[in-house]
Parts: structure tokens; sequence; C-alpha cells
């Protein structure tokens, strides 16, 4: 037996005692150190996809643990290795993977989504999910694999040129993640945040920040950029004015990687996509090879995962934990300790 | 003295008697053969364009001809060699040229538009816009290389894989010129319009066609892709419902070129492209690689010209061609014969 923070609908996150899943043949039983909260399990929790998920639902595919057993025909794992998962899963056949692209297959399973996640002291999953962690990496930064691999892909769609400049629209997590990737790549970064707090860490971090509600913003960016032309901006805000000023400030072929969730359609201004031949490039999971970069990034502290990591709660407070994040204020990641996992 | 068609206000299209301007310095003048007209003129004549055009304006940029003159300083042409116009001019030191894309260039001179056009006798132009033509190619034909190198470009910018599913909304001259040169590709292309006769001509061209007013649009796409991906689609409408159709059909990271004028702002779902990972590319004019590629589409005859070229106005009925062109029916494209070159 063992515990498992669940989803049971009402805005209700239980933590139950439940039967641990032995590992199947081509499966491995992971032993959870730790699980990031991120926006989409604030989502799931608020009820916003309950068209989605099955109840009651572990959520969590921010984590990182250790493996305890390994079903037949599992050679490659052994108990001890730590590792994270990268959390998708792939039909195969639909017009997505036929095409090499199952990361956004059209019946893709995202693992603590459509399928148990992570958010439990035992989690067994197949084992072509798993990724390794090296030692260098303390397995709290390995929770933050997965988002920093969100980044990674992102960053990698916007194709970036050594020293553009570049703009990201939101400071949470996921932006600030951005801007520490494109700035590892060379880029000429700021971040635009109303949230005082967030403008504080990213600037923690020697990222550049703007309060886009300070002044004209197209104004004050001409004025970052003296003048120069941006390549590249990420709309992470899912706001209509983030998504405007993301195009605005863009220079001729500027590339705008939509990252943040429009659930309603927008308004944009197609002519200016037009007249400087810009690029609206739609992002929303990674690759494999995204997920590796990540780990290389944050084994060589070129991601600042202690600035990110708000909080630590135990797997008891799981709820508390949701709470906390959904309440704001000074608050980036907070992560839930799955088990006494070193 | 020679006969100029000039715009001068108030939807006036008049053929006046001016001076030839001889070639300065790095100049050459060309005996225009033929001016297409294009929808961009229609524009300029509707009054549309009022604030950027200089009152009388010579239009026309889409032109074939022969050098006759070459000024001081000019080696590289003769006097009977071939030519079409690339209409471009930029000024090599704004943030688009500086970064290699100087057809975009902030302060560009759209020859036709910014400055004096080829709908005229004579026309003097900087030699390094003028682009060969090889005998193959019949001078008509040659008025149709630069809606061909819009074609052109937007096909590269697509980047098509071989045997792509290709949609192009618009039925036009520029969306059955970038059919063919997708097709041209190797793509498996559809042309969705609404004009019978436009279908008429694409259809004799081997182009699949669709009406998008007959049915669900949605259905008959899929049905014509057997429910297959479609990797890439050319807006070329410049209307809402046809934006929603090009975005809407593509299948996973397929990219949507946006080639028609979209002078209001459009609402768009964005999380289509957030949740398939599309593109969306603007596409405003074309390079010097783009004209070479439609000379020699155009010469190996790969772009059917006589198809689209629906009838041969002299330079004195100037007026009349743009008002049959403006009342529409069964017309592509009105060539506008400036002299008797051959």
């Amino acid at each position: 037996m063992m515990l498992a923070a669940r989803y049971v609908g009402d805005r209700g996150i239980e933590v139950a005692t439940v039967e641990a899943a032995p590992p199947g043949p081509g499966e491995v039983q992971v032993a959870v150190a730790y699980t990031g909260i991120c926006g989409t399990d604030l989502h799931i929790r608020h009820g916003d996809m309950d068209a989605r998920v099955d109840l009651p639902a572990v959520v969590g595919h921010e984590m990182s643990g250790r493996v305890v057993a390994c079903g037949p025909d599992v050679h490659d794992w052994h108990p001890g290795d730590a590792v994270t998962v990268m959390p998708l899963r792939w039909c195969g056949s639909c017009s997505a993977c036929t095409s090499g692209h199952q990361h956004i297959c059209e019946r893709l399973d995202f693992m603590g989504i459509d399928s148990p996640g992570s958010m439990q002291q035992l989690w067994t999953v197949p084992s072509d999910v798993l990724v390794h962690l090296p030692p260098a990496l303390e397995l709290a930064h390995g929770a933050l694999v997965e988002p920093t691999a969100v980044a990674v892909h992102d960053v990698r769609r916007a194709d970036l040129r050594p020293g553009e400049r570049v703009v990201v629209v939101g400071g949470g997590p996921v932006g600030i993640l951005i801007a520490s990737v494109a700035a590892a790549d060379g880029a000429d970064v700021v971040v635009l945040e109303v949230n005082g707090y967030r403008r504080s860490v990213a600037e923690g971090l020697g990222l550049a920040t703007l309060d886009p509600t300070d002044g004209d913003v197209g104004d004050r960016l001409r004025g970052w950029s003296q003048g120069g032309p941006v390549g590249a901006s990420f709309e992470v805000s899912g706001t209509q004015p983030g998504m405007e000023v993301a195009l605005a400030c863009l220079g001729p072929r500027g590339r705008m990687v939509q990252v943040g969730i429009h659930a309603q359609p927008r308004t944009v201004d197609l002519h200016q996509v037009f007249w400087r031949e810009l690029s609206i490039l739609g992002a929303r999971v990674y690759e494999r090879s995204d997920f590796e970069r990540a780990v290389a990034l944050l084994a060589a502290g070129h991601v600042a995962a202690d600035a990110l990591i708000s909080r630590v709660q135990p797997l008891e407070s799981a709820a508390a934990a949701f709470d906390e994040l959904a309440a704001g204020g000074e608050v980036m990641k907070i992560l839930v300790r799955c088990g006494d996992v070193s």
C-alpha cells in the first residue's frame, strides 16, 4: 500500500492509501521523490478539464525519482537509477505519428492528465518514457526537467540566431525557463511580467525585465532594444494584450512562439504578419531531444532551479500545496515531496 | 515623347504624352512590351492608396520589354536584351536590410507604387533591378514573371515536403500560380474558389478544385484528402472565412502561408495553432532567387501563362482594361501592350 494524491472532483484533492501497481512486461516501478505542480494541474483541480480526466485522477507530470522494480523484459533500467519521465504516450499510427511528430499524436496520452500521474509514492510506467538523471543533478531539481523541456522545445521552435533579441511575455515558471534557455543560447532577453515578485525572481537570475503596465510597453521595448530588431518573442501570458505585444515587438521576419493557452479566439492583426513576413509558431509539448537537453542544462546550472522552487510540501499536504499555488502572490513553483527518496 | 498611363486621382486613369527620361549613370531605359494589371493596381485606381502614391502616378510592376539604351557605367546590359524588372529598391541600412531581408526593407520603394511604374512606352530603371528573360520565353509570358515570383516565394515559405497535400484558398491569378508552383514541386494540390469561371481555369490546368460554398468545406476537404493530413495551406482570399478554412484544414505541424491582404484584424483560433503546433507564415514579396526560378518555370512551361492571360489591350485603352478587370466575371489577368516590341 502507498499514498496517492488524487483529484476527486468538485475541487477536491484527497490523499488516499491505495494499492501500488506492480510493474508488468516492459514496465518499471518508480519511487517518486518530487512532483511539481503546474498550471495544468490547477486547471484539473478547478474542474476545467473534467471532460478529459477519469476520477479519481492521480495528477502530476513534473517529477523525479528512482527505479525500484523492473517488470519482465526490462533490461536497460535497474533499481536505484535516478530518473524522470517524459509523460507522453503516442498511438504510432495517426498522421502526426507517421509524419515524425509523435509528440503531438492525435490520440496522445498525456500521463498525469489522460492517465495516472506521479503525485504518488510509487508510479508504474512503461520503461520507454524514462529519462536518465545524472548523479550531479539533485532530485528536487530533476522535477524541473519537464517544464525546462517545454522551454527548450519552445526556444528550438524559434530557431534563434546568435545574439538575437528575445522578448518573453509572461514571467511565471515557464516564461522564466524560456528566458533562461534563450539566454543560455546567447540571446539578449527581456521578460515582461506584471507581478513584481516574479520580476524580482527574473532579475535575480540576471534577466532584464519590464512591467508591461508601466507606461507604453512598445516605447519601453524600443528603449530596451535601442531601436534594434527583436528576432523572437514568446507569448506565455495567454492573454489578448500579451499576444498583441508579442507580435507588435517583432522586427522583420521575427518569430512569435505561441506557448500560452488561448481558450478564446483572439483578434490578430494579420497585416503585420504579412508586411514584416512574421511567423506565428505553435508549441505545445516537447520531444525526447528536448528532455535530454533540459537535463543537461539543469545539471550544468544554466537553469537556476533553486530560484524557481518556492516551497516543498509533503505528499500529505498536497491539497494545501494546490491552495498555496492557486492563491498566487510570492510563489513560483511548489514541489510535493512524494517519498523519502534520496 | 512617349505615352504613359497614369493614375491621376478620383478613379481616373489617363494616357498622356510625356517626356521619356534618359538613362543616367547606372540606369537602363527599357522599351516596355507588356504590363499586367494586378489587384494592387486596382486598389491604387480606386483611391485606396492615395496616401502612398504621388500623382500623377505611372502604375504597373508586372512587365516585360527590351533594353533600348544604357546609361554611363552600365556594362552588363545591351540594347535588345529581353528583360523583366524585380520592382524593389531597398535602403540597405534598416534592420531588415542589415539582417539579409532587403526584400522587406522598412523603407522599401516598390516601383509602380512608391515610384513610377512600367505602364508606359519607355521605362528608365536602375540596372540592378533587371532580370534576364531567355529567348524561349514570349514577352507576353514574361509579364507574368513578377506574379509567378510571388508564388515561388510563397511556396518556398511553406517548405513543402515531397508529395504533401496543399490547399490553396482563392483561385485568382496568384492562387493559381501558387497552385501551379506547388504542383511543379510535386505537391498534391486543391484550389478553393467561389467563382465558377476561375475554377474552370484551374481545372483546365489539371488542378483539383472545390467550391467552398457548396456543402461543408471541411468535410469536402477530408473527402479530397481521404482523411490524410494537409501539410500546407495558402490563404489568398483575404477573408475571415478563407483564413478559418486555411487554418482548420491543416494537419499536425501544418503551415499556413498568409498571402492575402487582411486590412482588418481577424479572429484567429490560436488554440489550434498551439494544439497541432501549426505555423502561420507571412509572405509579402519575393527575393531575386524567386524571380530567377519564376523565369525558369515559365520558360519550361510549368506555369501555363496562356491560360491566365484573358486579354491584351493597347496602352491607349489602359482605362478600359482597368474597368474590365474591376468588373470581374470571366477574367483572370489582363495585359496592357505598351509598345510594338517583339
